[in-house]
């Protein structure tokens, strides 16, 4: 549903902008090329683009009780069965929601197969994971709990865990409470998952400019996003999340290089098994992504400029000059959002029940 | 200086003890063997053992702002080689200040060599460490940071990391006002350690009953603590964090099994090389060691009463009956006080300049 909407919004827009006039030559006067006010610039952005809001307050007792329940489990590394890592391990609040690594470390010290994506804002994405192989936020959350070369658990673990403590099973109990047997690994999830659609970054510069405040973004940033939306970057990236709602291949026009683009992962090839996924991801969402490198699915480039001008090469067949791929880049420094503050949960203490560690 | 007023403190109250009459035998009207009264048992107990107090607020805005950017060290994974890890890792705010696990996961999936102690209450210790080879929170703090099997990282990258995010520098500028360079690995160490000073627990049942409220601990807690001071673990647990302060052998009356106190590991021996120190190890401070299982510098053991049964034979050469022991663990578990409230730190971005982990 929320794809559809996002999708009609982007064709409008880009009737709306096929509709205007082909670019006059910069002018002083124009605030971007093609755009002589920040009005003109607003209104081709507000067909494309959206605004985020901040999370809502609980609608009741029970969201409020299932958001409190989800930020501990979020938080807790007994979810794995090392007892080192929790989501919180690759999704950093404190870090724009990533680990910050090229792909992340996990059980055994294994290599994660993919960059990590940020947790903020993913509930705005169509799907979860590179290749959109979860629905939604809460069957995302039930991949790396089992994932061998992430948390190494297994769901009836997970649940032994959970109700060898007293707290967690009230909270459960309290969240849940229409349930006969409340403490399950779909209401782990599902907690989870409402825990982190808190996580969301309102007050970017660009959201505050599109909110009327000329001056929230510097004259550069305005005409980076003109590039953005011009140069056709904006075909993929558009919706509240600047991306994460449709799947591309990674290379339309050109294949990067192995070390971007490794040839042994082939995106939602794997999900779909049709020749036309091959070597297709999900467009990432780009809210916060100065915050988040290193950049694609194989986090092999650190530096976003390099970024930006490795996607207008595979994804547009356009060489973008050296300051168009500044001014986008401070552009997209202007969709860093404030970050949550997130109070780091207390947890509950184990019990002589609670499942020991894996041995070591 | 904290040490021997300590000592002055547990020789007073030993002396006390010792002028007590003979423990008459258990009377129903008695609150615990040899006590009449509350009265009675918390003269005895407060010649021993010390009250947490709150956290003070900050005395100065440089101490505000040491403390916050400690935090932001604290829990900041950059601070190691990989990325992965931070002192929260092992210290976590969230589980009584450790990791729960027997020793910790380190660089490469290494096996620590010792069970990670608490950091609350770890200022009232008089050194760091199972071996207090660290004279304080500071110098401990440049340990972990540092050992190849824990964060695997050197100062000069940890002070490059530092000096590559402006943030950083600016609240180490505003930590350290009066130095010509504020951003060094020493200064790390000192706002880590003002930030851990905050990390306290006031309020634990035995210190409301301390205070004078009679009905904040059990009839069996109470009993626990007549037990705890008149068997002898008093002897070395006492102070304020109940432990902490001096050097005992483990295995003072029997030396426990090769589990519990693996032949490899001789304590204090290799901090003075002094034959005397062979197998001595710091009395453990017991502040919420409820929460804190499993147990002892191996961490071989989950259950808190088969704790205390090991020290009894070890320390004691006493055998202790089921009911003691659960009336001891009783009056352990009423050392669990209010767990800090930590918000978690919004991180500095890294730049270009940040040093990049360890290749994986």
């Amino acid at each position: 549903m929320r794809l559809t909407v996002l999708l009609a919004t982007a064709a409008t827009a880009t009737a709306a902008l096929a509709q205007q006039e082909p670019a006059a030559p910069a002018e002083a006067a124009e605030i971007a090329p093609g755009y002589a006010t920040d009005a003109d610039l607003r209104d081709a952005a507000q067909g494309l683009f959206g605004v985020i809001l901040p999370a809502a307050p609980p609608a009741d007792g029970i969201e409020a009780a299932r958001r409190e329940l989800g930020a501990q489990l979020f938080f807790d590394p007994r979810m794995s069965s090392s007892g080192l890592f929790s989501c919180q391990t690759c999704h950093n609040v404190g870090m724009g929601g990533v680990d910050a690594l090229p792909t992340s470390i996990g059980h055994g010290w294994q290599k994660g197969p993919r960059n990590a994506p940020t947790v903020y804002n993913a509930l705005f994405n169509a799907a979860q994971f590179w290749d959109g192989r979860a629905a939604d936020l809460a069957e995302q959350a039930m991949g790396p709990v089992q994932a061998a070369v992430e948390m190494n658990n297994t769901p009836d673990q997970v649940v032994a865990t959970l109700n060898s403590m007293e707290p967690y099973r009230e909270a459960f109990a309290a969240s849940f409470p229409d349930e006969a047997e409340p403490v399950s690994f779909a209401n782990f999830a599902t907690a989870i998952a409402e825990f982190e659609e808190t996580l969301v970054t309102p007050g970017a510069a660009f959201d505050r400019w599109v909110n009327g405040d000329d001056a929230a973004m510097t004259p550069e940033q305005k005409r980076g996003l003109a590039l953005f939306m011009d140069s056709g970057c904006a075909g993929c990236h558009n919706g509240v999340n600047f991306g994460g709602h449709d799947y591309y291949p990674f290379g339309v026009v050109e294949r990067p290089g192995a070390e971007v683009l490794p040839e042994g992962d082939r995106g939602r090839f794997a999900v779909t098994e049709t020749a036309s996924d091959d070597y297709v991801f999900r467009a990432a969402p780009l809210r916060n992504v100065a915050l988040t490198p290193p950049y694609f699915h194989s986090g092999a480039v650190w530096s976003l400029p390099e970024a930006v001008d490795i996607m207008a090469n595979a994804q547009l067949g356009t060489e973008l000059a050296e300051a168009d791929i500044g001014a986008i880049a401070a552009f997209l420094t202007g969709l860093t959002g404030e970050q949550p503050q997130v109070p780091h949960p207390v947890l509950p203490p184990r019990t002589d029940e609670t499942p020991l560690p894996a041995p070591f």
